[in-house]
């Protein structure tokens, strides 16, 4: 193999995730390196796996330009030289080739594939073409049960031992629906352990972690998450905290701007993440209805029935419930919106989301019969007793205590952006259609997640009858401009029907 | 939609065709834009689209650092001020969607995809989803015709009226096999028109432009091109001189790290050069046999088929010749040493390659029967009469004088790697096997193709008898160190299996 000593040109831009070095033209056709293939690159301690890219300007013949990802793996400078060699191309490539001709994977070609997109040794082309084959040639229960292993292998794990430990998870899609920050208590005041990871906003306007963000800190260290989890029996935390099933995000990255959620994938995705925090006990909300990810109840009959199925090859119990998706759950959509929905409800606040409220009982519930808490059918009386009791808030103000926050945060203490715009009727009416997707897009265009404060205050909802002029919904904004961006988009959209 | 201005960063470093722009992150997320978003840049002129890569180092908030791509395209230098506005993403992604979910895609979409992929206004991301899915759930025959169309629509065309324009297309794999040297001229000095472009290598010791390059320059401007085929009915240029069908090469790029050679876009690939550069008459040669992408009669049955078809679609008139792939045609694999078994044809020396000969002979008949030359089982004869007279010979040096070299170049005059390792028969027997991808890497990690002296001299033909001790092929190098990576790499293959 040939083997050259390059200097080390840092270019100080990063890739988003992938390894990739920079060699001059003259110096790849030298060694025989074309555009995408792999060099092995190391300074006398661990070698790492870059692809290559080809320049006629950034670098020098003699010399090997490093975007940031390496350079920081590399722990080099400028001018420092590097041990550069061809290598062959990673593992995962070649059962990736299988893939693409239609062949079902083993095991072994499974986990070679999720190392290589752990260790971002595949190039965008090589991620892509697993991704889109697995999407258009399907993956089988066997695959996709043996890409959640492979996900879970190829993490951090969190371990609370042999006893039950629940989860929860939503499918998404429904603006609001901070169900999980009033389940977490609920259930953890119980003596139930439920150690709840949750993912930031991508393109929604909040997710359940930004909006936990707006009371304490959610970006904790794995040892104190385990340490929460121990003494309070629950936690809500960033699931990027530590290194769970890390290839999800990198998966993630590549389906986002496809607008695809391919089906095992997700499945694979979603049951990592619990197994890698120790969850034997999940129960997941499929919100069904226009606009969701489910629109129809076929679409989600499917899906409980495949979660049923991975569950049983993975030793897990799993329950899925239907939930209506048709509207946003609460009151606020945005991170400090959310927040204060949050706290009426554990606070019995007369103005608080009834509907926000009903749902987590009912998730809550389940979980207390899945665990022999309340015998069938007696979960929701005490879930309501809980909440009523003001344990559940307890619970709550010891666990934002514990990763870090006030827990005696007032929702009168909590900021909402105070550009406003208020949304009226425009005739009377029932109201029969509220559109997810723009009320997301209006909540983004004020600015949420990145400004707390941002984001929409939803007061009609499904079947409500209005006058003309009643007020249906307010924008809040941190800034005059992004109020102004947040009309415009609401000024293009039809968020409610009134007929 | 948010607009604003930010001051330019130059990065100096190429992406490798797509436009790609870096912002800050705080600036990405006041602008609402996540990776892989677009955003229309511009500074008064034209506008481009780019895709946008978000940092944290590389450029600072109120920047925008350009790749090299939009940085020629846009004509800035740094601290010029730009006007970047986020737009949505292109048409061709809604297409690639539809392609994702199995759907057939009409023209306007294949044009809208078509149009996208040569603007360079796809990701990686999503121009491999196109491919891909394109490769996972195949192009109907109208899918296949309505992107050839788009490609040629996209890039330049030449005109030579309405008459007869032949070409020749090989599908390859096999080293050496440079017939299109022989064919040209024969075919030219008869009158016929055939304006022939070709492809340099890829992953391939030469193509036929590398070994042209030998004798003469083959990136020729447009209106040259044309003069020279006027003139003297041929010519043997690069097919990357002007705009050919240029979306060809940006799907290559991606199908050559995935090894695949999705049929569709090769057939529209194929046609789309033919048809651009006006030709009505195509000649196909399919290479068959183990170790090349034709291994069965019945694939190469199929392409034939689908080649025909398509033809009758485009109203071009197109024929196959089946030809044996199995070993190298002519002796020499590598620019150089290809060059020289060409000129020992032209002139007929007593050692010329047999084989590269009769093959040229065969394809230039069928061209003869075509065009209404010679009479049905007649072309051959003409082919013979035309080499042996010397008169193709001549029309050869006309070309290469008007392409800017010298006609009367002796074999002599080239130069091939004095480095070199004789590769000898180790025991007694019939040659039973020849592994083409084994001679291909040899010889590309002997320099080829861009020492134009590397390569290889294959002395050695299936079928042969040969002695324990016999020369068998030659390895040539230009420098030492390349030499000895050959015979690395001949040490860990089978090139000529005895038996």
């Amino acid at each position: 193999m040939v083997r050259v000593s390059l200097k080390v040109k840092l270019l100080h831009i990063e890739t988003g995730g992938i390894n990739i070095v920079v060699l001059n033209d003259e110096q790849a056709k030298d060694m025989d390196l074309k555009h995408l293939d792999r060099a092995r690159v190391q300074n006398g301690r661990n070698p790492i796996i870059c692809s290559v890219d080809i320049t006629k300007v950034a670098v020098k013949k003699g010399e090997i330009g490093l975007f940031v990802e390496p350079e920081e793996k590399l722990k080099v400078k400028d001018g420092d030289i590097l041990m550069v060699e061809c290598v062959s191309k990673p593992k995962g490539l070649k059962a990736i080739r299988q893939k693409l001709d239609g062949k079902e994977l083993d095991e072994e070609e499974i986990y070679d594939i999720t190392r290589d997109i752990v260790n971002d040794a595949l190039s965008d082309v090589e991620l892509t073409a697993f991704i889109v084959s697995s999407y258009c040639r399907g993956l089988s229960l066997e695959e996709i049960y043996n890409l959640t292993k492979a996900m879970v292998k190829t993490g951090e794990v969190l371990d609370f031992g042999k006893g039950p430990v629940f989860d929860k998870h939503s499918i998404g899609g429904v603006p609001g629906n901070r169900t999980t920050m009033l389940i977490i208590p609920i259930v953890a005041s119980q003596g139930i352990k439920i150690p709840k990871t949750s993912s930031r906003a991508i393109t929604s306007p909040s997710g359940t972690a930004d909006t936990v963000e707006v009371l304490c800190p959610v970006d904790l260290p794995k040892k104190k998450i385990k340490e929460i989890v121990d003494k309070h029996n629950g936690c809500m935390v960033w699931g990027g905290s530590f290194n769970l099933a890390p290839a999800d995000d990198k998966i993630i990255r590549v389906e986002k701007p496809l607008s695809i959620d391919a089906e095992g994938q997700m499945l694979a995705s979603i049951l990592a993440k619990k197994i890698s925090v120790g969850s034997n006990h999940i129960v997941i909300d499929l919100p069904m209805g226009p606009g969701t990810k489910l629109p129809t109840h076929e679409r989600a009959e499917h899906l409980n029935e495949a979660f049923i199925n991975m569950g049983k090859k993975l030793g897990v119990k799993i329950e899925c419930i239907e939930s209506n998706g048709s509207q946003p759950c609460g009151n606020g959509v945005g991170p400090s919106l959310e927040a204060i929905d949050v706290l009426k409800v554990l606070t019995n606040e007369p103005s608080q989301p009834k509907d926000l409220r009903y749902k987590s009982l009912l998730f809550a519930a389940k979980i207390f019969e899945m665990s022999g808490k309340a015998k069938k059918g007696k979960g929701m009386e005490l879930a309501q007793k809980v909440l009523d009791s003001g344990k559940a808030y307890e619970k709550f103000k010891n666990i934002i205590k514990a990763q870090g926050g006030n827990p005696n945060i007032k929702i009168s203490d909590i900021k909402v952006g105070s550009f406003i715009y208020e949304v009226k009727a425009e005739c009377r009416g029932i109201i029969t259609m509220i559109n997810n997707k723009a009320i997301a897009d209006i909540a983004r265009a004020a600015g949420a997640p990145y400004n707390h404060g941002a984001g929409l205050f939803v007061k009609a909802k499904l079947s409500d009858a209005v006058n003309k002029g009643d007020l249906l919904m307010t924008v809040h904004a941190e800034s005059r401009i992004k109020l102004l961006r947040a009309v415009e988009v609401l000024e293009s959209k039809k968020v409610f029907t009134i007929q």
